[in-house]
């Protein structure tokens, strides 16, 4: 029965799994990225958590999929820019890898690996064209468009947190104006948020979590908020639901999926967000597709990267 | 040599064609559509077109290919709804004309038969994944991913001129907010325009030109004194090229296709607006896209429609 090993390259951590043909971990660990020692000493990390994975493993191994920052180029194997891990641009991580383990080695975007992880096992089995939003400090994610991996032909593509919503509207980090980060970011969260407590006279109990502090305003605390009826936070996620709806309508008129997935941490404020998002869709969206969208969250918490991974030597490749 | 007939059903005229394996024009004809006397008469014509076409024709015919506007099911063959088209929805088209015609027929969006025809013989020809967007009184056009049209599992997609580019925006004709079709399409174009014009003091040859009549003001008009230097005129199209950028780069972030193509009469503007819309797609989409992608004309000015729905027999399908 095939193996293969998934690697999760975080900024923090490096997360490696064992993974069975049906998506089962068998074994998994996670060390420090340690980014600041530079690529070759990442390297050695990565293959020491290979060895360890498949040292208890007779069997032969598929290959290793590693999951990895982007923009990248998965034919080559490469990053091209890597705001979070300096001195990585054009660093050849498959080759490394491959020639100090003697495994096949293949590099995704680790956004693209956790859409083949809900796409394979998650919310969005059996879907042919899904969305998946990743939601936190930005927005990640991925499009599988007629069961393929929407890369692009230059493999920088399925952007979808970098769609504008408002051209006139706040600059968001890549540069331009007005994306669906900039709103619907950590950051853009909170900073709605903040605008509303400060309010003279805005009652909520944000302002006693957050000890009238700003910085400690987070997409969570503004969750729990919302759980416990607390009405700016509840306007909060709705005004955020609304927002994420406008960046989706877009998405839907493009590709009519079958599903929208929602991951990432500002997902987990539920339903109060959900239902704004799917509301604006099914108003604003092109019939048929606008109502026969299903708009879900993610399955996978923590272990899509290292599952998606894996299934880039595991998943049965469709031939249609 | 197999041969195919393309028909484009218009709003005003059906117009049809018998096209060769290498896409071209064996005769074609056209004849008004007279939509107000509903789907059957309409289907008469169509047939009437077909055997005319057939007529002196020997030879085998692989099948007419008839480009419709939409939102369509392409499999099923029928138009979900069509605005300019009382009657006709879930019209079985497909059918009927297959019955009266003894030929096989299939039914594509209009704008999907002129991407077609635009990657099959024209700016667009061997790209694996291009946009065509079609610059008109609305903004269609279509998508072609890795070699496929993107039609989405529930066949309204590719809807490129609803992506919103500021849910502040002015409302767009498909009930959504902000649409590039509401900025971009003639009457978004116009309006800025007109605004410009109207201010006191402005000096343009637009004035004359429509004799101070807002009515009688087109993107044509706003070209044709650009390329006289009027500066109003200048300036609308460079706003109006920006707007476009700021869409595509949307687009661009989505898909990173080799090219985007523009047709339709607005696109006829040429290089002021050519040159706004490559400005801000270099400077905001994300590279290498951004730098790679190729912004040019569509090379078919009235036949993409014939030839891309006859291509629909004639084109060789990707088994990659």
């Amino acid at each position: 029965m095939p193996l293969a090993i998934g690697i999760d390259l975080g900024g923090t951590n490096i997360k490696g799994g064992l993974i069975t043909e049906k998506g089962e971990i068998k074994s998994q660990t996670s060390i420090p990225t340690l980014v600041h020692e530079g690529p070759d000493a990442v390297v050695e990390r990565i293959v020491r958590i290979v060895n360890d994975l498949r040292s208890d493993q007779p069997g032969a191994i598929a290959g290793v999929g590693i999951g990895s920052p982007g923009p990248l180029n998965p034919v080559e194997g490469y990053i091209y820019t890597t705001p979070n891990m300096p001195g990585w641009e054009n660093y050849r991580l498959k080759d490394r890898v491959a020639e100090k383990t003697n495994l096949p080695v293949t590099v995704e975007n680790d956004a693209n690996c956790a859409v083949l992880a809900e796409n394979w096992l998650g919310s969005g089995k059996g879907s042919r064209t899904m969305i998946l939003l990743t939601l936190g400090t930005g927005i990640g994610g991925g499009i599988i468009f007629d069961g393929k991996l929407v890369n692009g032909s230059v493999m920088s593509a399925g952007e979808v947190g970098h769609i504008v919503i408002n051209h006139n509207g706040p600059k968001c980090g890549c540069g331009s104006h007005g994306c669906l980060e900039a709103y619907c970011g950590a950051a853009g969260i909170v900073s709605r948020a903040w605008e509303l407590i400060e309010k003279p006279g805005t009652v909520s109990v944000l302002r006693e979590k957050i000890m009238n502090d700003r910085t400690k305003l987070t997409p969570a605390i503004i969750s729990a908020a919302a759980a416990e009826g607390d009405g700016v936070a509840l306007s909060v996620l709705r005004e955020t639901g609304k927002l994420l709806g406008i960046g989706i309508t877009s998405l839907v008129n493009l590709f009519a999926p079958e599903k929208v997935i929602l991951g990432g941490g500002v997902a987990a404020a539920g339903e109060t967000l959900f239902h704004a998002i799917r509301e604006h869709v099914r108003r604003y969206a092109f019939a048929p597709a606008s109502q026969d969208v299903e708009i879900v969250p993610a399955a996978f918490k923590n272990d899509a990267g290292i599952i998606g991974a894996a299934g880039l030597y595991l998943i049965k490749t469709d031939t249609k």
